[in-house]
């Protein structure tokens, strides 16, 4: 019998609670699930962020920390973590984000707008060019900017990617480091961004960045609110550079209700729904993880310390 | 060197001579292509529905009709009508289709108008299902509904299809005929409509029809006006039965200002622009044509006179 700890806000538990002691069962684990336990003999943590265990120190026996995000940041750097993390790559949470993105690309590149704003009785006639003609570039070539970018280019957009270091993805051409940077963005009509929080990706779409587009592209950021410039931003919407901002993540969660975001005609707000992690898919990570480790194979989805990710 | 009588709104050929010109250099045709013959000495009639040729009892040597759109209603039964008919099948407005459905299917599955129209500074947290819990029905399988169906299926929808004879196609669970009807339309959740214009699917979509839908079901209809009845679709959008139709074509275009649909919070009017022909392409398939009918080859997309498409 294995001791797993449920470390996240307590209405989760509600959620997780079945779908973990079924993925459980499942991969033969005996566990003794618990939003309580004494440290001293937690074997596992199942972990989101924002719960309140913000001390490691006392898992002296704990063998892994299990994200329930894919965003890691937050605990990453955390000095009294000292077990192997290991991120949330959950399939459902991916497949959300790519109906997300899909959806939003395409509401941006058809003009929908118009139409659901303009009920006034006028017949607007504007065709939109076709996607093979719609450049899109996505930032981020993990999990999800991966999957993302071939949905689209599925779709008939010719897409473009950035990421940190070189990748190969069949549909998607590549662009890395630094200097790949702005050839990936070079005349994008639309860009999307899903990089990983670090100290390299913060503001990296800036005045700058922003700059290099096409004049009235499209912003669609389900990543992190960090990622973006915001003042640069507000001044590309008010200057026309950039057509309209869909923005899932902010440097402030709930958004203030008087950041000008709200209000601004060429931003929507969106309350970080872009895609969440869902408990059935997920349970199954965390069973399969844990058994992985009980059998001495090295952990899914480990977290690079000093990479941040 | 062949007279080709380009029979369509003036302001369609500034669209279509340099493209058609193009085409016909392409497949080796020396044509004299124009927008006035001496009726007798006309070969091919590239045409829409709403030029002023209506009678085609001059064009006594006139080899085939080829048709401008998909929908040929208006054309099909006219009775001066002897010559051979084609339906445009444009790879461009198959696409167009493709991305124009796709994009409100996602639209309303994301529940996006939420967002769209509430920038209002409150923070909404509903996550939608995956895409894998909505069924979708594609009524029509032609050339269109094919295409759509497959493109949602391949985002993850769970797609069914109906046509008025049996087909068969990868992705889609095809029912067909009268009896079929039902069973397809049961308890979807979106259905999108690409039917062909005749006698046996006028109406179609009536209040019967929609009793099967799930309850809140979306309605997308960029195929042919006719297909709805009109009253039976207000009563349900009213009822809650279905929760948003989007509708791009209607019996009467442009829709008159004071039509109810104009002002309904759920339906969107969308003018009659989801898709359209595109003229490099749509030329390249004129072009096509007119070679295989001097070269004594069947015609493509040939109309079934009887059947009505």
């Amino acid at each position: 019998m294995i001791n797993v700890l449920f470390a996240a806000l307590s209405e989760r538990f509600e959620q997780y609670e079945i779908p973990l002691r079924t993925a459980f069962a499942q991969e033969g684990i005996s566990a003794n699930l618990a939003t309580d336990h004494d440290p001293a003999v937690v074997d596992y943590i199942v972990y989101a962020p924002n719960s309140s265990v913000q001390d490691f120190t006392p898992y002296t026996q704990c063998k892994a920390v299990l994200n329930l995000w894919a965003g890691v940041e937050s605990v990453v750097f955390n000095p009294t973590l000292t077990q192997p993390l290991a991120r949330m790559v959950d399939e459902g949470l991916t497949q959300g984000m790519v109906e997300w993105v899909t959806g939003h690309a395409l509401r941006h590149h058809l003009g929908m707008d118009t139409h659901i704003h303009g009920q006034d009785g006028v017949w607007r006639t504007h065709v939109p060019p076709l996607a093979k003609d719609r450049p899109v570039t996505v930032l981020g070539l993990g999990q999800l900017g991966a999957a993302c970018g071939q949905a689209l280019a599925q779709l008939g957009f010719p897409v473009r990617g950035w990421s940190k270091s070189a990748k190969s993805i069949d549909g998607i051409t590549c662009y890395h480091g630094a200097e790949g940077l702005k050839p990936a963005l070079k005349d994008a009509q639309i860009v999307v961004l899903l990089l990983p929080n670090t100290p390299d990706t913060e503001n990296i779409l800036d005045a700058d960045a922003m700059a290099q587009l096409a004049h009235g592209a499209f912003v669609i950021n389900p990543g992190r609110g960090m990622l973006i410039n915001d003042d640069d931003l507000l001044a590309a919407v008010n200057s026309g550079q950039i057509a309209h901002a869909t923005l899932d993540v902010f440097r402030v969660e709930p958004l203030p209700v008087d950041h000008p975001f709200w209000a601004h005609p060429s931003i929507t707000v969106v309350p970080h729904k872009a895609s969440e992690t869902r408990p059935d898919t997920a349970s199954q990570v965390i069973a399969r993880n844990i058994r992985r480790c009980e059998n001495g194979e090295p952990l899914l989805f480990l977290v690079d310390r000093s990479a941040g990710y």
